[in-house]
């Protein structure tokens, strides 16, 4: 018998949110659970870190499952390397994000604090998975996900995958999560048009709310994300972190610099 | 005679930071100038975005500049946001980031508020170079960088940038800004091994600072930027902002999905 995997489990959601409490669940299943997250939510935090305020780190008791858990006042990246640097006594064997409450398909990554998360782990050398359902509501509906979850996941524990990449998994929001399977995808090309909304705070003073409109600029392409996930896929995008465009080196040496 | 172009300003050091009213003093000599920045610093916020909380912006006049200025209470990405839908009448010719105090070199990349809202201006369809000097300090010497500033930013206005590629420029700290040159790099394989710092509060609970020490995982290779800086070059870096592995998707393919 092999032992079991040792599995690092983090969120940008926060600890108690329905999502991670549904990996947990997941991951019980097959390995022992560490669980470092966030004590608040931390959406569209990216790849922020603490640098400048102090980090606090609690172990607690959220339910009855096997895993262990600790609540971090950091982002979730800050999550990761509080784990792997303090809190854990061997590097884990995989660590897994989420799942998210909503879409982190295309440009979304750029913005996840979920996929900061998996790709903080993969910059330390350890294989990672970010799960997302496109569904914001606290309340969403994550039965029939579990058993994608527990596939990908093993796949990824069976296959191990290269130096500098990571997994990207998105769900499409179905009403009784019939996915017609999954697909690998790149990543669609995509932009945020902003639409910011302008109030006056009771002093009178203006101030702004983000908010935006999603454009697909890859309308069509069959191969990418949004694609899969419109068509009731499930999304798995490889992701890398050498953000270097090899590409444009050598016509950039032709500039006179 | 061309007309002159519209640049916008950012950083993540804050509108006051002496890094950022550097750029402005090169910026006026090259263009009509729009500053947005954050009202206070900003570093490590990697590509984080406001999305729970309300975004302050007001116009303030900070010296004697031909600039227009507004302080941004939200993130380097949101400031960026801000501009583009909310301050200017236009799309800027060119968005320029920094002058960065401290390294965004290698996997800094990642958690760069620098770097972020230079890519969130690339999201949007605008050339964006990120600067950065490898001095920490808030004094440090950004004499002697004027030229080259001016130089490559001049380089991108008359050259333009792929879509989906933003100019990561690194400037090494050197006594007297002696540069050898600029190179033009890949960012070096590199990782931090965090050392969190424990200490006790007050009211006898443990907390954290975190830490740590950058590990080049690339030594001795020479195209990479670290080698650059470490040789007294100034190193730029294309950056892309698509995420997908693509060479890893027909290997993905392969598993048992």
């Amino acid at each position: 018998m092999n032992k079991k995997p040792l599995i690092l489990v983090t969120n940008d959601d926060g600890i108690t949110a329905p999502g991670i409490r549904t990996l947990i669940s997941v991951m019980n299943e097959i390995g022992d659970v560490v669980v470092i997250a966030p004590d608040s939510p931390q959406s569209g935090m990216g790849h922020a870190i603490t640098l400048d305020s102090t980090i606090y780190c609690d172990a607690i008791t959220n339910d009855e499952g096997e895993q262990l858990e600790y609540r971090c006042s950091g982002t979730p990246a800050d999550c990761v390397k509080m784990a792997i640097s303090e809190i854990l006594n061997k590097k884990p064997d995989i660590c897994v994000s989420g799942i998210n409450h909503g879409s982190n398909s295309s440009i979304n990554v750029i913005y996840s604090g979920t996929m900061s998360a998996a790709i903080e782990a993969g910059i330390e050398g350890i294989p990672a998975i970010g799960f997302s359902l496109l569904d914001y509501s606290w309340h969403a509906n994550f039965n029939g996900l579990k058993d994608y979850i527990k596939k990908i996941t093993l796949q990824v524990l069976k296959n191990g995958l290269p130096d500098g990449i990571v997994l990207n998994v998105n769900f499409p929001k179905l009403a009784n999560n019939d996915f017609k399977g999954i697909k690998i995808c790149r990543q669609a090309r995509a932009n945020w048009v902003e639409e910011f909304d302008k109030r006056i705070n009771p002093q009178g003073k203006e101030y702004y709310w983000l908010t935006g409109r999603f454009v697909n600029l890859d309308q069509g392409n069959e191969d990418t994300d949004v694609w899969a996930l419109e068509n009731d896929y499930i999304s798995v995008v490889p992701v890398h972190f050498d953000l270097t465009a090899h590409h444009y080196l050598e016509k950039l040496n032709s500039w006179e610099l």
